[in-house]
């Protein structure tokens, strides 16, 4: 199964296979997604032909990191919409796939609007579904854009907080190119270093349960010939202790109105570090993360994940499955209850700077980070 | 292989086998270990025969924790001495094994002392090997008795920290009746406030890289019928922000003079986390932890172990291999960097107090520590 679709490039290494693709084969169309369970053992892509495939394989990350769900969403309305499918009740069960992320709902409705703006207009089924399509390319190619605004953008800031360069980077979880249509959101700011001459180390947080640091970030470092090092999530500490954390990237899954920032678990403890060991804290996320109708932290869902994720190890050759069974290795007594919290809030004042492709808040409050979407909303009316 | 010396106790459930034991069948002396890397899988007895197979299981892992090192460094000295091997040589090569702990060097020293102060006076190398192990006896006596008495003063200090009961504790790593002659150090409170009725839930850290809270202190915690719950180590912070830990007990590998406290990768951050939460963080461990040599945290020799305990995952069931190889399921690209440090330090200032049998110290004060062994060895000489 592995490399059952990669193809070469020029230079004769596997080219990159992108981590979602809409495709129109004969047989109609597709969301062709990188299965980022089976990474790095094997670059296996999964077809969805319907919604329902793709809500599973939301559930089971499958698809996965907050700008490329909103993507997947929008694409998952547009499949349902061209296959004829109820669109309403794709939406709905899309949108409800997870709860945490805001870019998911927000991905969905976008492209929902334009299909029912559509068939209310011309009547047309055809046409609907083709703007639904159109939708979601949009966001697909916007979000692309966004990251390489971001990239830009967060790299401007570290050559502003740490002058002199030789940045050394901790990273939590997995921001690049497979939770993007473009290269990411923290992981592109890292990168953009790197291109820069400006990257000493990148420190990946393997990043428990579900080891997205050590099987997707690693994989996109190494890809890119960045120099990075692995470690586990508890060792952070040693390396702030040590003086070897110049900044942590991150990036984010839901910011609520005053500035609270709902990222992987695991986050807030590397904020709490980063306070003590007075080293910045940089949140890196394009504005659809931002939801002004969540008040607070408080108000964030957190979504609580199954205790199998805790107490067995699936291999990553092994599917993980996303519902009632584990069918990993067991490394708890049988029984034991697991607390499973997919993430954790960083309030705001734990945050050096939020960045976003319009510009970034620092300090984080409320207030600026409502000015700064006024004027993102401005500038997408006036253009 | 599983329970192959397992033996059923009055109430037909299998009697706890110990982490350590001296045996005589015909063949020789033999020092037996209950194999702590198959836990909980499998309850696998490993006999040692001679020095060297015991300097593996201490590097492997079979046998660890701080105090439990130092009953099997006399004892592994008391092996070479009944088998007629050279004791000095197994004495180094013992408390070389591993660099951290330091009740390893000590507990080899104190058994060596023995022997060869038994040998000066009578000339006698079966006489010397008989004091060899009365020191490893006696060390493992006292062991159980200061563990029993580090129940207490910390259940005491407990009570006095949190008036009230219903104790929402968090540990780190393992602590308990498999790393000691008693029931152990922080998991020695802990089952103490159960047996007391004041154990509300202990959370438990699963400790990566080696799983030794949920292999392990899940284990002892199950065993004991406690309430208790496995987390990731990055999900405690969303436990402190939600106000569900009333205080973190942790053991200690070594104590500097300075009251800086080495313990398994992972302790500091909780420390942080504790301070920023206003939330106790006590250390329990014997006075034999506490190393009047070394000054300060910075002098604490922490080992670095090889990264493939990061970058793969070892199942349970298959031994770790100590060595070159690791032989675990890669969840990380070929050649991926770790960066695995066995231990951290924390600072005095971020402990609230340093629980031992001869009393607590609270605030940690090199001046304090100093006093409380000063004390203890005027105890000792004087009965």
């Amino acid at each position: 199964m592995a490399d059952q679709y990669a193809q070469s490039g020029e230079d004769g290494r596997p080219k990159e296979i992108p981590a979602i693709r809409w495709d129109e084969p004969p047989e109609g169309p597709v969301l062709v997604l990188l299965d980022q369970t089976r990474l790095p053992a094997e670059e296996v892509e999964l077809v969805c032909t319907d919604a329902p495939v793709l809500v599973e394989a939301i559930r089971s990350l499958a698809v996965r990191g907050a700008p490329l769900l909103g993507i997947a969403g929008a694409y998952g309305v547009a499949l349902a919409a061209a296959r004829g499918f109820d669109v309403d009740d794709a939406a709905e069960a899309l949108a409800g796939a997870r709860p945490t992320a805001v870019n998911l709902a927000v991905g969905v409705r976008r492209a929902q609007d334009a299909y029912r703006g559509e068939l209310a207009r011309s009547g047309d089924v055809e046409r609907a579904a083709a703007a639904a399509l159109g939708a979601a390319r949009a966001l697909h190619e916007e979000d692309a854009e966004a990251s390489a605004r971001m990239a830009e953008r967060g790299l401007a800031l570290l050559d502003e907080l740490l002058p002199g360069g030789g940045h050394r980077i901790l990273t939590h979880c997995n921001t690049g190119a497979l939770v993007s249509g473009g290269e990411g959101t923290a992981f592109a700011v890292a990168l953009a270093a790197h291109r820069a001459g400006q990257l000493r180390r990148l420190w990946v947080d393997e990043t428990r349960p579900l080891l997205q640091g050590a099987r997707l970030t690693a994989y996109e470092a190494a890809r890119n010939g960045m120099a990075y090092a692995l470690l586990t999530d508890n060792a952070a500490g040693s390396l702030f202790a040590a003086g070897e954390v110049d900044a942590v990237l991150i990036g984010a899954d839901r910011i609520a109105a005053d500035g609270s920032v709902a990222n992987k678990v695991g986050s807030y403890p590397l904020a709490v570090l980063a306070r003590y060991h007075h080293v910045p804290f940089i949140v890196v996320a394009p504005l659809t993360t931002v939801d002004l109708d969540t008040a607070d932290g408080a108000s964030i869902e957190v979504e609580q994940r199954p205790g199998f994720e805790v107490t067995e190890i699936a291999a990553p050759q092994v599917p993980l499955a996303g519902g009632e069974a584990g069918g990993g290795v067991p490394v708890a007594p049988l029984g034991t209850q697991a607390y499973n919290p997919a993430f954790d809030v960083t309030p705001p004042e734990l945050v050096t700077a939020i960045v976003t492709e319009e510009g970034a808040v620092s300090p984080v409050t409320g207030e600026a980070l409502a000015e700064l979407c006024a004027r993102s909303r401005q500038i997408t009316r006036t253009f």
